[in-house]
């Protein structure tokens, strides 16, 4: 299943005793797991390499500095042995240039558009000008909503070869078939997942939900 | 002189010995020590206990997440008893309300310009609205260009009692004292310090040609 599964568990808890009892269900269920700045600024970057013996780790660190903290910042997690990062694309070419120089073999995943209310204030706006500056930089993705299913159909039909993922599954709002159907090929969930009685069985449906999704397209 | 001073040091260092080697230093030089993510990644952020020994540490975490994860990283930044953090206001006004709210007695500081050319792409255009979220949160302060003086006098001419912070003065070529007089309250360098043979001799320096300067306005 793990190289097969479109989910990816976002394992946004503090706490790495917490973040590897969940880790230990998601193994074969998931195509990564993505932990974020809270996890890794109580336990160091080091919880990458140890949650990577359950599933591939996905760094989601949303990068947004100057070139050389850029630099710093995705080199270290690449020699912790990370499967891919997702930085933002806002701060501009250089930024996301030295990001991707840094990245090895790593998956660079780029934010295009978030899921949150705010993210209608600056960044839907210029929505195209982050696609384009994501496929210069010749990225493996990009980050696009799983509750704005019209933002990531229309990001869908002019990504190219980008894959997409999409955050905003289960607790805020968006459906695995969906956001499928809508263009995603990776389903971002974390809340509905490691909130839930029982995590594997709960990824075992949206796996279930994502193939059938599959099927219908 | 550490109240007075309006330098603040930015240790762009990997390692926690070497941090605290020029932190020692720092001590008694700076109104606070800058820190970035290559340092807590690797240390994790009881670093800012660490350092606080010395000085008053500003945590430039460039935040720039959705409301909740930017609300886990901030609370988190607070116990540690951090004197400020800087964060990203383009995610939007709630990602920035959910810093703000967290942030207990620090000092927030908003990114409204940045010092690299890629800052040009795209927050350049837009930086009237992030000051004036930055104005509507009832941010502490915001960060300008301390080696772009015509961004920095404009945006000082409406920012209000907003505080302003330069970096980008040294190592990336702004001087101290046309960042003062092109209206910062706060002058962040990093590189010319911590690489030159002599650190404290290097900030007395520093602090002497913003004391001039201000002398001047």
């Amino acid at each position: 299943m793990t190289q097969e599964s479109r989910l990816i568990l976002a394992l946004d808890v503090y706490g790495v005793e917490k973040a590897e009892d969940i880790a230990k269900q998601a193994e074969g269920r998931v195509r990564a797991i993505k932990i974020n700045w809270p996890l890794v600024m109580t336990s160091g970057i080091g919880v990458v390499q140890r949650l990577s013996r359950y599933a591939e780790v996905l760094c989601d660190l949303k990068i947004a500095d100057i070139p050389n903290t850029n630099r710093l910042i995705t080199q270290k997690v690449n020699e912790m042995g990370a499967w891919g990062i997702i930085t933002h694309i806002f701060t501009g070419s250089d930024s996301l240039k030295a990001v991707k120089e840094a990245s090895g073999e790593m998956k660079v995943f780029g934010v295009v558009a978030m899921s949150h209310p705010g993210a209608s204030e600056f960044m839907l706006g210029f929505r195209d000008r982050l696609l384009a500056l994501a496929k210069e930089a010749g990225l493996f993705g990009i980050i696009a909503p799983g509750n704005n299913y019209e933002v990531t159909k229309e990001l869908r039909s002019r990504a190219g070869t980008l894959k997409i993922a999409s955050p905003g599954v289960g607790a805020q709002g968006g459906s695995a078939s969906d956001a499928i159907l809508s263009g995603a090929d990776y389903i971002i969930s974390g809340r509905s997942i490691y909130e839930s009685d029982n995590p594997s069985v709960e990824m075992d449906l949206i796996n279930e939900e994502i193939k059938q999704a599959i099927g219908l397209k």
